[in-house]
């Protein structure tokens, strides 16, 4: 008997899952019939997206396990019907998207490349020479596969950089904190905060202007994690006041941004279009093939979502 | 009898440097008498920058070596009267704040950040998501100490580096080409190059028409070295047709580059003011210190120029 895999995620998104799929269970050797639609009680292993063709789980009465896509799972947890194992994506190219884009804009904001790119008026300003890098404080806020990726690629290249987690965690090269005093001390007095926390009730809002305003004058805030962990109200008020020097945002409370929302417009923020990092499909597949093969040997999934916690 | 030390990079220098290293020379051990004039018979050991207080080396009968404040020695090898050691500087701050510049333009150029920083002007942007770093060709041409780090730091990103030096060298995790072969080779099909050559008369103009045809269209350079290793007039040819992409230099014939020189105003070019690094008084002096330290030794002195070779 084949394993039974429906493709929910969409049919935007079968063209170019479908093939990288199919090889990456050849390749695991896994005996698979996957399609768009299969009857409910038919159904093995559901390949999920949000806004895909699946909003209630509850008639897939097999379903060993709902597969996600994407890293973010805050727009599932909640679904009905969702009591079988669900599974984030952790691909290892988006892991190195993530990586590529934080080290990019904090080496952007450290080496302050923008006054160079929007002044090209003629004026030699040789004053600007930046501090080395074991000079200026990074703080990551979350220390999961994304964040500890980027904190170590940034303490390799000699940021001395403070981690913060909900709960205690060790990563070699920086220096880990944890709980809401953590929080607070990991904000004092940093140069460059780059957001890769998962969204909770806990974690919305979360950078509000009393934890801005713990940070250096004039820092950075580098956003790629998700929008709402920012109160966007008192961002704008710390940028207004230049307490805040710039922020750097990937991800909002609505993509696409709206192009009359003051973002676009601010002088101190650089909106980029959700780019940091975007799975891959011949990496993703390979990574669903692996947990359909755990899945059929009995071995605990990967980057199984704790529902307790939300991610 | 204490070391005589003639400090000879200049006045304006002379308040930045005075105290490192005179806390250098009581770390390594050493009596050390050092002024800005000393009688030049009576001088052990010159501490020097061009456009300094000596031009003329004949008179400095018993110096044992001349230790030059930057890493460039190309307006030095040709002064008269140079026949003891000259020593190049390799500080560490400096090989760190160029790795940092390396780094950081060339992941602005990898992930596009020019685009969003320029054009904040509400469109979405969201097919611009760049390729992941091991799909991104890079070269380093220069294999020296700044090269080498360069690349390597580069290489821990997953960019793929092919690197070029005159001779052959082995730099881990870098494809090593050399000699004129290997520089076409390395140059066909790259995507991002940097420029990190010692300038002497056979890398001035190395960056040629001819040369610049061989990477893939629309392709980023990048010159933190000399600048007169490119061909000025190929390279605004080059960009006009659209056959590179950008260039972003932060080296020049003249510095500061004259507010009407065509570089300033072209769309693809951007200037830094030699920012790339700058040598620290606090580690250059350690390295002025040591060098002394071996030369009364009689052990070989670090980073000695080879005359023959001019770097």
């Amino acid at each position: 008997m084949p394993i039974t895999v429906q493709f929910a995620a969409g049919p935007d998104l079968w063209p170019a899952y479908r093939a990288p799929l199919a090889e990456a269970f050849a390749e695991a050797g896994l005996d698979v019939e996957m399609a768009e639609k299969i009857a409910p009680e038919q159904v093995d292993y559901i390949v999920f997206a949000p806004g895909g063709t699946i909003s209630d789980f509850a008639p897939y009465t097999r379903c060993k396990a709902v597969l996600n896509l994407w890293a973010g799972v805050e727009k599932i947890v909640g679904l009905p019907g969702l009591t079988m194992p669900l599974c984030r994506m952790v691909d290892p190219a988006l892991t190195e998207g993530m990586v590529e884009y934080v080290v990019g804009n904090v080496l952007r904001h450290h080496l302050g490349l923008d006054t160079h790119v929007l002044n090209q008026d003629g004026i030699w300003r040789h004053n600007l020479i930046p501090p080395v890098a074991r000079e200026r404080k990074v703080t990551m806020l979350g220390l999961g596969a994304l964040g500890a990726a980027c904190g170590q690629a940034l303490a390799a290249l000699n940021f001395p950089v403070t981690g913060w987690s909900r709960t205690p965690k060790e990563v070699p090269g920086l220096t880990c904190l944890s709980g809401p005093e953590g929080l607070a001390r990991a904000l004092t007095g940093a140069e460059i905060v780059v957001l890769l926390l998962p969204l909770t009730a806990e974690t919305t809002n979360l950078i509000d202007a009393g934890r801005l305003a713990l940070l250096a004058p004039g820092a950075a805030l580098i956003n790629p994690g998700r929008g709402p962990l920012i109160d966007d109200a008192a961002l704008l008020a710390a940028l207004d006041a230049g307490r805040l020097g710039h922020a750097t945002l990937d991800v909002f409370r609505t993509e696409p941004l709206p192009p009359e929302h003051p973002f676009w417009a601010h002088p101190r923020v650089t909106v980029t279009p959700h780019i940091a990092a975007d799975t891959r499909p011949a990496s993703a597949s390979r990574v669903i093939a692996e947990n359909i093969r755990r899945g059929e040997a009995g071995v605990p999934f990967l980057h199984r979502v704790d529902r307790a916690r939300g991610y």
